[in-house]
């Protein structure tokens, strides 16, 4: 029994049933009464939307990420936290690595905690077979599932993304527009934030009438070795490299490594991008120009729609925020 | 009317009421009956220890720390929330900025939410001023204090160490030892951490009958910019400078751009050692000389300690453990 029962039966939308519970004034007293009618018939007992009765309500949000130490994360945690609490909204904060048994324990034990909300951070918390998420959607059902730079269908399901493909398109395509023919791209996922970075390449390819090379899309782990090594290996093999383009400055980091040890002037000889602006872009030397994904934005974003959902309103099921490509001495562009 | 209270009154330790409170086996039928007899005459309602009698507890654990995207302490974070699921403890954490009046109020806060214990996480949680931290010797009245790398002294406020004297201690002997003579010490708290690295960098002088010159102690912000601006204007002024050790690694990535930009050898014509071995460290190049401060065996002993306090043992106020010194590229010795 949830509020999609109710909605269903009443014949009405689920935000026209949420305005009830929240005794939002901008409703007729004829669909009240009618909304109020189905939920005795069915004895609902209204839960997370209920705060505008006074019912039930922790006040209290989940917060799930795979890895709260990651640096894209941590930050994302701090915001989120931040902006909650600004909301007067304490946060749960599970931090579940990426076993999908631990994440859906850990979902299990944030409802059994009677949470208003879950807000997901971080592309890689999704599973990439859909059918493996669906423990997510099934939730949905219960309360607001929020998504911070994570993509899932649902009707519950409210996503804030940072435009991942133009980002990645942006620098390829200023790369090609300098001179640059051989770009590597480095990336460490496919999540649906790591697919939308690789069309994004491969747009800006197409775009300028560039063939696409298979060997020049490299997965590596987000690991400044692993990137260096990957790039030494492609390099020693013989491949022609003028621009690296990547989905995480660690991986940046990397590709300047690999160009300090073989002599490689940056950004003469190789123009190296990295990815989500972090303090490893300012740590490296030459500073390196990356991508600010906004994560702030992102996070105050999803905070704010989901006070929205709280009070009744109908928002977007999927946000985008613009990023910014911020030019440092790996480019010369 | 606390645990405190009951002690007291029925002449025991606060281990034993735990104990009793708990179920332990190891308290006679004697102390038991008196101590049940004085709650019940003080009518006293078990709150934070009362697992053992099944009541009242959320198994909530309040983290608070001061920011929570910080390198070091999202990682302590982490460690703290992953430690305490694993013994079915839920986490909410409070990030409180610097300001006291925050602090003050998400103190209460998760007083008010009724958590098991309060976790505060990094030295500069805790005020220099010590009436200023008179709140949380207050809170500590109603339950188990838990300090990561702080110190604070009280009946109920237990903390976990790293041996930050020793750490910069034996840094500094190694670089004297190997010849070095003009060491500048880079820091950016006074917090009491903060104070033993300072203390660490004196009695390695004074050990080796070294001069103690104040301009050699610099204190600059946590940032990579502004270490770096800090010695070049000491090298501008004529100073000698052939060691940087710092408290942080973010200030020894300073150091490195400083001596990069000033065509100056590392480690030849200076050393340089960061602290917390972070992954600054290693995006570095060269990498970093650093410290190992043990973030997550901190977090653990934390964890466990608490653990042993639900289970009604005594435990030890305090536990230090030893950092290490990671060996790289910026230093020879």
């Amino acid at each position: 029994m949830n509020i999609y029962d109710v909605s269903e039966k009443a014949g009405v939308s689920i935000a026209t049933v949420s305005r009830v519970l929240n005794g939002n004034p901008n409703v007729s007293e004829q669909t009240k009464n009618k909304v109020l009618a189905v939920m005795e018939e069915l004895g609902y007992t209204p839960n997370i939307f209920a705060r505008g009765l006074g019912l039930n309500t922790m006040k209290t949000i989940g917060i799930m990420c795979t890895d709260s130490s990651d640096i894209y994360l941590a930050n994302a945690v701090y915001y989120t936290e931040h902006e909650l609490r600004s909301h007067d909204y304490d946060s749960i904060l599970c931090c579940t690595g990426y076993d999908l048994e631990n994440k859906k324990k850990s979902l299990e034990l944030l409802l059994s905690k009677r949470v208003d909300a879950i807000i997901m951070v971080g592309s890689k918390f999704l599973e990439p077979k859909l059918e493996d998420n669906a423990y997510i959607i099934a939730a949905s059902a219960q309360l607001p599932i929020m998504l911070v730079n994570g993509f899932l269908e649902g009707e519950n399901i409210f996503c804030t993304l940072c435009d991942d493909f133009h980002a990645i398109y942006g620098i390829t395509d200023k790369l090609i527009q300098s001179g640059r023919q051989s770009l590597l791209y480095l990336y460490t996922s496919n999540s649906y934030s790591g697919a939308r970075k690789r069309e994004g390449y491969l747009a800006a390819l197409s775009h300028n009438s560039m063939p696409v090379r298979d060997q020049y899309m490299q997965m590596c782990k987000k690991d400044i070795k692993d990137a260096r090594d990957t790039i030494t290996r492609l390099y020693r093999d013989g491949m022609q490299i003028d621009s690296v383009i990547t989905s995480d400055d660690s991986l940046a980091v990397g590709a300047l490594k690999f160009a300090l040890h073989n002599h490689i002037s940056v950004p003469e000889d190789i123009c190296i991008a990295g990815y989500n602006n972090s303090i490893l872009a300012t740590c490296a030397e030459p500073e390196l120009t990356s991508i600010d994904t906004k994560v702030k934005a992102l996070c105050v974003n999803t905070v704010n729609t989901l006070m929205r959902i709280f009070d009744g309103y109908n928002v977007p099921s999927r946000t985008m925020i613009s990023a910014d490509i911020i030019y440092r001495k790996t480019t010369n562009i």
